[in-house]
């Protein structure tokens, strides 16, 4: 697949990284400071390159949103147009100081990011910290779930695939609207690594009945 | 340890089976039933008693408030003065079809519980099915997290042991008002476990990395 990120954070770079090893084209672009992106495409290895938002988006078969929620405008006007694509979001909706959300409970982050751009948006990844996705070992080890939620049935299936090249076991919980629970549940999660130090590499796991 | 109450559905008669299996002393109040409380106590067995409200608060060391959030005037009126006594909420805040939060993002059912009680509120149990709960056989075999926060120490403590005795692992996840992330997180179980369909009595565990 090709695969074209939009934010050269410790996320886009993390699943960039994943998916470059399991065979994607990737392309990630978007960052303050542009001499380092080539570098961090470089650091990316298996063949990942960079680009403009607007190059890495064209032609690309996913996108991943992966900006901090601040810098949306900026981002999407270099992305240019955006509508009808394959969006995967792990960005979220936070307050400018980080430290909560921005929007929630009557809309979310990946519900306004489909409005405002028109692409088949999935939401995932944004209930996985960085460190563990940064982290083989662990990934290996814990084989953890990750929800995701959309409402374009192939953008969804893409999102599948992509979840299980990072090592994820991906989990769908339904409509884009279920996003107004995940995002929440994200912050919970950076909660109990950040705040609580349970440990910045913990993950999650849904225990299924004896019986499913 | 006294345990009183308030809510006599699901939540509230399986929690409080547990309990009094455990060897507390349970009463279980507020139904719309008024017939029906006594037989619910004899059918929780192992010496649980039925009240009301006010009763089964009253010399409580722990109150479990448990009822349909549309319900909340009528079972805080019952239950007269509930300030400075350690209560635990499995409540989430419906709207009154139960289809969605009424409260969220800049609050939570559990903060406006403790804002109009005086109560030392601790949010726990709302992320688990009742079904799950009613089942000791998935209990013990899934030993599963429970995720709980709260403002006061020594309320939280006696949510600690009341967890473990219903047969889960309880998980700090900070200060009262992140329950803000877990009424939603709440909402994200129950729409897999009933709309996704990925069965009743499921549950989750946090994975804690392999250092921690």
């Amino acid at each position: 697949m090709k695969i074209g990120i939009i934010g050269a954070g410790r996320m886009g770079r993390a699943l960039g990284r994943r998916w470059a090893r399991a065979g994607h084209e990737v392309t990630i672009s978007f960052t303050r400071d542009l001499r380092k992106l080539e570098s961090i495409a470089r650091e990316m290895g298996h063949g990942a390159r960079s680009a403009s938002p607007a190059d890495a988006a064209k032609g690309a078969d996913a996108v991943l949103f992966a900006v901090q929620w601040s810098t949306i405008d900026e981002a999407l006007e270099q992305a240019r147009s955006l509508a009808g694509r394959t969006m995967l979001t792990c960005t979220l909706p936070m307050t400018a100081d980080d430290s909560e959300l921005a929007i929630g409970h009557a809309s979310s982050g990946a519900e306004e990011l489909a409005r405002r751009t028109g692409a088949s948006v999935v939401a995932i990844f944004n209930t996985v910290t960085s460190e563990l996705l940064s982290d083989d070992a662990e990934v290996a080890r814990m084989r953890p779930d990750v929800v995701y939620c959309g409402d374009a049935a192939e953008a969804k299936l893409t999102a599948v695939h992509l979840a299980r090249d990072a090592g994820f076991n991906p989990i769908d919980a339904g409509a884009l609207r279920i996003a107004r629970y995940l995002e929440p549940f994200g912050l919970l999660i950076a909660q109990l690594a950040y705040e609580r130090n349970l440990g910045e590499t913990l993950g999650y796991r849904i225990v299924l009945p004896r019986e499913s």
